[in-house]
């Protein structure tokens, strides 16, 4: 393996534990073992288990937001219609994984921002990109008619972010997929009043 | 201490610490320490540390349970407007707490959901005993004709239950009040179209 094939292993690896079993809850040795890897690889990458987990936070940021925004930018659809396709994937994803495992960046949030700033700060940082994916295709259906005018949509992003992080710990505590729904339902039929399905 | 106030105050004392720094990242010798009592009053109530785990979110069930029901059966006031109260008390306890802390049962649905069935399910049921205090007063708003008759309250209750548990999520990663504030606008002033306090 090459320097950088070396480090996404652990990241990857070491990831999928820490999302499945909280950051506190995952040794290093674990991470080394679902790696492959010895213990000098894991130290050359990664000052300590601190800047490990800093550098997680990135490494899923990135998975994951070029996953939304990919979705957001397909102009086949109208805005909302590709917003509620976005949701519908991971829909997909979480039948696939049992209803387990919830956002990877949420967990950490629940788990770390009271324990340590610089994680904290990191995580709202991606939380905050994640909104901002959100706005960017909330403004576009109120320039193309779909929401009213006067939307303030950095309010309503805000929103749809953090239920959606709601409906993620619902999910994972019922292990079934009706918080998912329920989340489409209250958003898309009701809060942004969807048009976009007969646009499609 | 008589039996019942060490086995509460274990509860307590060792409750506060879980709720702040996580479940598998307390240990029992802090809880130990907090309490201020030897490790035999501690197996004397709890068979090991899952037992504890499991008793405390009856535990808190009780405090918090108690504190919702004594809200929302304030007659001095219309059902909405009472759930809205409900909600700035908790605005307040936060604000107390530096936006800290986040839901206790939340918190421990986040950690534990995938790593215990037990767990989970008793803290499904914890979960499911809020919405139903919650489905509950919207009941009595849609009989007081506060919300339109046909509303499917146990949808709705459900889906606030879920969204303050994301608001809560985004305060303790914000550490400010926006996220409460925020919840507090979509849900009454938007979802359900709050007229509770023209009505107090």
């Amino acid at each position: 393996m090459n320097k950088e094939s070396t480090r996404d292993r652990i990241l990857q690896k070491g990831g999928d534990l820490v999302h499945a079993k909280g950051f506190n809850n995952t040794g290093i040795q674990e991470i080394l073992d679902a790696a492959g890897v010895p213990k000098g690889s894991f130290y050359f990458y990664f000052k300590n288990k601190q800047d490990f987990g800093l550098q997680l936070v990135d490494h899923r940021v990135d998975m994951f937001g070029e996953l939304v925004r990919s979705h957001l930018r397909d102009e086949s659809l109208s805005p909302l219609a590709r917003f509620r396709r976005l949701f519908n994937w991971f829909k997909q994803f979480y039948r696939d994984h049992g209803y387990s495992l919830g956002c990877p960046i949420g967990n950490l949030a629940q788990e770390m921002s009271d324990l340590c700033d610089t994680f904290r700060a990191r995580l709202e940082r991606a939380m905050t990109g994640l909104t901002t994916a959100f706005k960017t295709i909330l403004d576009l259906a109120v320039e193309q008619g779909q929401l009213a005018p006067d939307t303030d949509t950095e309010d309503l992003a805000a929103f749809i972010t953090m239920a959606w992080e709601g409906a993620l710990l619902s999910m994972k505590l019922e292990k079934g997929p009706g918080p998912l729904d329920r989340f489409e339902r209250m958003i898309f039929d009701k809060l942004l009043a969807d048009r976009g399905a007969e646009r499609q």
